[in-house]
């Protein structure tokens, strides 16, 4: 073992299937999620013709190609959800469903493997000639789709079907043979969750080929001739060890270091792990919102120049954020430190989660950190990749609440819920987290443990609490114990039966400021509290204007909990110098009234501050 | 009325008499004040002549004058103090020591009512020659001993002989008779005590007109022919209706702008306050420390120039942050804003408060905010005005809880106590207020009211909070209610028996950057938690040496309730970058264990900030 694999944590992810969420906050959105969202999902798909198309590419029915090439990864990621919501709560009439448009899938396969209806039905002479027409990117879709309707149900069909395409590109692609750059990233983690539940290693050897292909000048296809855009805009610049900055489109660059991450975890590359550093740095440091969003611009759906970050016409893509949850989660794992899991709790409340209604139904695919009143969720997109990636990444959220690490459990995430791991020697045990996070940042867990067993219990203080207090069996911590390691109060002792640990996160309401070098944010303050960030919106402003508020850093807020307003939402509420009311409420509640002007950065009022000291 | 008038709020002051503290933290050091400090104080009187220069002075005892010429007032300060200790706890001994005390100032009081042990006995010819040689600073605090005598014990002798002293000064100064500046201010307020109590105007006259007397050059001593210092060194630069700027000696300006606020409170006159106004905010904007201390240099006891607010050489004299209190108090009675409230409470539990160990018989004249090692509290000074201030300040700390409002009561600060009151139409109402403030930021409030009635109650929400939450009857406040009119919350309603009011307000540790233009804090930072300042000493850290540290912001704490520690103190704890664990202390009780280093600005470790936002 390197000296740098010792520096790796290689946690295990807790799937979202031993971990029961019973929460206030999150409850009702998996609900939503299951009733409105993956059915208006299955129906979009189908009304626009994105399932059909599997049926005339397999020949069932006449008919040519609707819609875009990538329109296959649609349907597989809503599949993909269906499964997950199904681990958790089989339905058969949804699952029925699910094995219809399966058979279709089937039926679209070629003899050789091949999968993509676009192709088949409208240009079967020009498969594999040009990169960026998303041939593997459907293919990921689709083996992530069947990785898990496997686990779901335990039925085969979709997972041989991927393994057949998988194996096609196997035998088509790699060393000696033909070389591969897709265009946009996706299959490399899709081959990786592939080889881990098939065990096969061709599998995890193709998508270090297909990282490893980049940057060296293999791109064919009319995005790379494209001056403006170029190799960068799918990272096929620089060899993938050479990464140095994040570039070009958001969404893609995200799944290469989310499948760049998967590897190390395998692997312990050095190279990797120091390129996963340096532009994980670079993402987070330079060129992330407030919100967690990322990519700032409409014309790339993704990267420009350092720090910048407009608020009215950021591009932030639904889909960048939830990658970022990808990227962060794996990176937590591979790393053991907390500041990971503070990106991943970010874009749940936050970059991710704005991009649903609260109804389940309206989507947002960019979301922007101010509007002048003009910009809604709607039911469905041409490009829909964004309704369909909360499809399925809201109903695994489960995952992210905890990870097993060498020597126990770490609590990355804040939800009500009961969690059931087996820790050393294989006892059984469970963790029952009462909370009422995100509005509150008491969190008390009770320990259920099969027998008296010695580990550790790792919990995480997020970045936005700087004092913090932990109980156990009543009792304060002490010592240096108490201290966090990586961003997490480490509990190690012989738990029993029982025992109880509470932890106390300050929660306060907090001013910030963005960085000097944000110029659009300059003379601005946005507020959050714990986890969520705030905006101001025009339905609880009618008099005012875009823009015409200006806020003083000192007053004082009112943090009210309003059961009934927004599905329940912590709302701060002040009066301001004039003595005229304002309120601030959940940046991810947004666009849910009437529609009017929304602003995170706020202009400050500039006053000199009280006092000298 | 005139406008400005109506803008007054002309609030009175609770006695602390009507206030019976229970709290975990005040209740122990009001104890050890009796105990302890009192009794102190009169031995060191006693042994430094300060008790027995009156005798001689009255002839009852041979021998010459011991000390300085400004002695007298400690005796008085002290018996100031017994005073307020008999009125919450009549002590008998206590009580006859006094009595002997008074018969001895009675006896060194002369014929004509002059009374001033160093003049009679040392220099009789020289009376009324140098206005820098606190005669009637002597005769001030005379006075304020006299009315607490006379409250707390009905006895009549102690302030027939301030009467008489004030008659006499009435006789031979005033209009068409001798002008007069004192040089150290403190017998305006106190004539204005003694007409409060007397009813006789000419007090509060000769209070205003010794007010009028400043800047118009009628000074005349040492102090005003010495280039450095000069006539502003009294404030007696500038008539006080043009006050500018805080000026001079810290404690005579401070006692100065009291008399002012107190003359205010019954004249109403439009130029004081607007000098009052301009002045708090010179004070507080400019030329205070973050722990309440004013006055950086030793020079000359008081101010230098904007924004000179050096740690190591810091004066700070502990009786400039008590009469900060002074001052401040009244403010709040006359403006009705939390502002003034807040100064009290930061000087409550910092500026004031670190200026007596925790055994209660050790002090520090000077306040500084780091120190090598080689400060420390001492049991007694030549000049020892800032131990017997404290002696009268600490036992009569209950007044700052509460303030009679027009429509009501004010809470101004947060002590587990019972208080009573009389609202509108004389209904009496009990207040019971649980907390355990200062370490935690919950308040509870249960109203016993004789019969239902409409009031106000406001509660301060402090400066340091700035999100708060309130319930009243287990049911949160909605509306405009729940927002802060001038820093309070106001809950207007018919009060019944058993109502309880609940404030939760967020006591998060803050990390505090002092204003650009304070050079020598630049590049450095403090912590505070609530009302708070925390501070690193030596004895926590053995290892390092002064200055040596640096702390980064995002370092997380342990918030940790230490109660066998200092008296039971939160502590915040952490590990810095290098792993090592570092400790913060409340500043109020540095020096009570080894002797070492202490600081409360840190050099803050530059770390680049994790999120560009």
């Amino acid at each position: 073992m390197t000296h740098i694999q010792e520096r790796l944590h290689h946690w295990q992810g807790v799937p979202f299937t031993k971990v029961s969420i019973d929460d206030a906050f999150w409850r009702p959105r998996l609900e939503v999620l299951k009733k409105v969202t993956l059915t208006t999902c299955l129906m979009k798909c189908e009304e626009t013709g994105r399932i059909s198309n599997f049926a005339k590419a397999g020949g069932l029915i006449e008919g040519k190609f609707e819609g875009i090439y990538f329109n296959d990864s649609d349907v597989y990621k809503v599949l993909e959800g269906v499964a997950y919501a199904l681990m958790t709560d089989r339905d058969s009439e949804l699952e029925a469903e699910a094995d219809r448009i399966i058979e279709l899938i089937a039926a679209a396969q070629e003899p050789d493997g091949y999968l993509c209806a676009y192709y088949t039905l409208e240009a079967p002479e020009s498969k594999w000639t040009d990169m960026e027409k998303h041939e593997m990117y459907n293919g990921g879709h689709l083996i992530e789709a069947a990785v898990a309707y496997f686990e779901a149900t335990g039925k085969r069909h979709l997972l041989d079907v991927a393994c057949k395409m998988a194996d096609h590109y196997d035998h088509v692609f790699g060393p000696d043979k033909r070389h591969w750059v897709e265009g946009h990233e996706e299959i490399e983690l899709a081959l990786v969750k592939l080889y881990r539940i098939t065990k096969e290693e061709r599998y995890w050897k193709l998508a270090l080929w297909l990282l490893e292909e980049r940057g060296h000048g293999h791109g064919v296809g009319a995005i790379w001739d494209k001056k403006e855009w170029g190799p960068a805009y799918c990272q096929d610049d620089v060899p993938v060890r050479s990464i140095e900055k994040v570039t070009g489109h958001a969404v893609r660059a995200m799944y290469l270091y989310t499948a760049m991450a998967d590897v190390v975890h395998a692997s312990g590359d050095p190279t990797y792990v120091d390129a996963l550093h340096r532009v994980w740095r670079h993402t987070v440091e330079r060129n992330m919102y407030l919100t967690g969003g990322i990519g700032p611009s409409h014309h790339n759906e993704g990267f420009t120049h350092d720090y910048d970050l407009p608020n009215e016409s950021a591009y932030c893509e639904t889909c960048a954020a939830i990658a970022m949850v990808f990227w962060n989660h794996r990176m937590n794992m591979l790393f053991g430190d907390s500041k990971y899991a503070d990106i991943v709790e970010r874009e749940m409340y936050n970059g991710a989660l704005a991009g649903i209604s609260l109804s389940g139904d309206k989507f947002f695919y960019v979301n922007p950190l101010a509007s002048k009143g003009d910009h809604h969720r709607v039911p469905w997109f041409d490009t829909s990749c964004c309704p369909t990636n909360l499809a399925r990444f809201l109903p695994s959220i489960g995952q992210y609440v905890y990870a097993q690490t060498d020597k126990g459990i770490a609590v990355n995430q804040y939800i009500n819920s009961e969690a059931e791991f087996l820790v050393r020697d294989g006892v059984s045990v469970k963790l029952n987290q009462k909370t009422q996070y995100p509005w509150n940042g008491k969190i008390e867990l009770t320990v259920d443990a099969e027998k008296s067993s010695y580990f550790s219990i790792r919990m995480r203080v997020p970045d936005w609490c700087r004092g913090y207090n932990v109980q156990v069996g009543g009792e304060k911590i002490s010592g240096l114990e108490a201290l966090t390691e990586q961003g997490y109060v480490v509990l190690s002792r012989n738990w029993s039966q029982g025992d109880t640990i509470v932890l106390e996160l300050d929660m306060p309401v907090e001013i910030v400021r963005a960085k000097q070098e944000v110029q659009e944010n300059r003379g601005r303050i946005a507020i959050q509290r714990g986890p969520i960030v705030y905006c101001m919106e025009q339905a609880d402003h009618a008099e005012l204007s875009y823009d015409e508020y200006t806020f003083s850093a000192g007053e004082r807020l009112y943090v009210d909990h309003m059961p009934e307003l927004l599905g329940g939402v912590t709302v701060l509420r002040g009066k301001d110098g004039n003595g005229k009311p304002f309120q601030f409420i959940p940046y991810y509640a947004w666009d849910n009234r009437e529609p009017g002007f929304m602003q995170v950065w706020i202009r400050e009022k500039e006053e000199p501050g009280l006092y000298s000291y």
